[in-house]
């Protein structure tokens, strides 16, 4: 690749992504692990149909039928001219950044956190600042609020429920943020892709729009929706942040397809949301079946437990491959991921695992 | 808006966009306007469906199959480690933008050109740099080769045959063009969206690829693939120059539907490309019929004829929304562009341009 004239902050990096490995339990990239119900199947492949008779025009480069939808699900008094969508939640990450930061602008959220970050960060030339946690990867008001002071960040994101902890933030912790972002004008988005999982009376971000023009609250169809095929994130925010985001938008962005197939899941939430329960009900089943057997898990308002107390993580994630079980090895020393998938697939986890720690 | 710390680059900029008007013939984006053929709706929906049951998972973040399929499509000994796949080919330049472009660095086209490079350009944060055409909007190998030694630009887009103007570039430009940026190490990109409606023995870049490592050929399925609905665009070039892009893309960026929607296109390559020869007949009769007129259309190699000798162009474009015909103003005094379609309404488009002309 050195013929080629390659920016120089991409020179000796690899591809992102974690490992797509072929074992029967794929517990590693927080999916959605029940299958497709078929009411949903069957109403996607006729909404595509009809979509399908028009394809050779271009979309509605405004997709106001999805809008429409998307803030009828979120509530709170959301209203379509303050959604905005694109092909997953890395792209309204990156189309924030492409808007509000950019060359002598920074990005700060607080490692560990969604991996993704520092990439989007780099990929539209916006310095990363790495925030701090407290020993248990906490982050509290006080902190997260005096590091936004110091720093002075055009954009932070706060990931909450958190990648790959697991745990929610408070909402006060968003309001001290919002705060102390108010002199340097900072753009606060709250990444809530894991907010369907979260325990009753954990509140949303949503809450906190009104009156809050640079807050962003961002969410997607890819986890509770079951829909992580269908790239589909959104946002709600001021109607000030969606006419921004026109300005970076390509034109066209989301395909005829793409907004048929998310609008039929938005026409049975009920069949897709069903799981949600389920889901929960094994997460927690994990975080007290790992605790039983001496590891230390974080408590998770997600749909995946992140768990310490690992001598040798690398080598215990290899061997539960070795078992057919893919979990993720995040990187830091003595812990792993897992997401919390079907209950067979659960049990099988947890029986692998127990075998493995006896050994 | 002014609330918000938008980019520097970005403030009292309107969204990019042709007007959307609801007029009975609309010819104004270049659009393929014969309708989607049955079997090729059949088949998209067929292949939307087995990939339903799967959408709870990520794509495969590669497109394997979609690879192989497009290589085959290209032939000239493409293979699908030469080939990458985006949504809708702004995607793709935006890409070749964030691998090679970038702060500090440079993309230059000859304007009048298709009209997003500047807005990729500055969305990545690279500097445009207009070059220059000939008095007939014309581009000689002798000028373009002189231009790209002159201003050394780390990338430059070659648009083939060129919108809005139609023609198609002699391969001889892109051999010059590619020779003068060796000592600047400049990508050459040749964007081939309309590639499959030139005329009898006029070549592709496709034949330039091999040992040109700079070298890369942008394509669409949106133009004569009758798919601009569903936002595919894709190039290939040398397997280095696919690997860099890897570093670049957001992760699944493809989303099973949108690969189910191309991969079903591309088993009827037949079905979706018989209407091409009848697009390039009303190309050809728009030409002959505006020259009768005492017009001056350009010699068209596109889906879309470009035309002047008119006194006041936004009048007559108007006049013709009026009439219920919507054309493009691309804004070149004198001059309108008007997309090739079915035989129906390039008729009306004829005689209303007729009436409009003679009144």
């Amino acid at each position: 690749m050195n013929q080629l004239p390659l920016r120089e902050n991409l020179r000796g990096l690899q591809p992102y992504g974690a490992p797509q490995l072929d074992v029967p339990i794929q517990l590693n990239v927080n999916e959605n692990t029940h299958p497709m119900p078929a009411e949903v199947a069957r109403a996607i492949t006729d909404e595509v149909f009809a979509a399908a008779q028009g394809l050779n025009r271009y979309p509605d480069r405004e997709f106001v039928e999805l809008r429409q939808r998307l803030a009828g699900f979120l509530g709170h008094g959301v209203t379509e001219d303050q959604v905005w969508a694109a092909n997953g939640s890395n792209e309204i990450l990156q189309q924030i950044l492409q808007a509000f930061g950019g060359p002598g602008r920074s990005l700060l959220s607080f490692p560990p956190t969604y991996s993704m970050y520092p990439l989007l960060a780099s990929g539209t030339d916006t310095a990363y600042i790495a925030g701090e946690r407290g020993a248990g990867f906490e982050l509290t008001a006080e902190s997260a609020a005096r590091q936004v002071r110091e720093k002075a960040p055009s954009v932070v994101f706060l990931c909450s429920p958190n990648n790959p902890t697991g745990t929610a933030l408070g909402l006060d912790v968003v309001e001290a943020v919002y705060a102390a972002g108010e002199a340097s004008r900072t753009v606060v988005v709250v990444d809530e892709a894991y907010a369907e999982f979260r325990h009753e009376g954990t509140p949303s971000a949503l809450e906190l729009l009104p009156g809050r023009p640079r807050l962003i609250v961002s969410r997607t169809m890819s986890k509770a929706f079951a829909l992580a095929g269908a790239r589909l994130g959104y946002l709600a925010a001021a109607q000030e942040v969606t006419a921004a985001l026109r300005l970076v938008r390509l034109p066209y962005h989301l395909s005829a397809v793409t907004q048929a197939t998310a609008i039929a899941a938005l026409k049975h939430v009920g069949a897709l949301l069903a799981n949600v329960e389920d889901i929960k009900r094994q997460r927690d089943r994990i975080v007290s079946e790992l605790t039983r057997l001496g590891l230390q898990p974080a408590s998770s308002d997600s749909n995946f437990v992140f768990f310490g107390g690992l001598d040798d993580a690398p080598a215990l994630w290899r061997r539960l491959v070795d078992r057919g079980v893919l979990v993720r090895d995040v990187g830091i020393p003595g812990h792993l991921r897992v997401t919390a998938g079907t209950e067979a697939e659960t049990t099988a986890f947890l029986t692998e695992l127990e075998a493995l720690l006896a050994a």
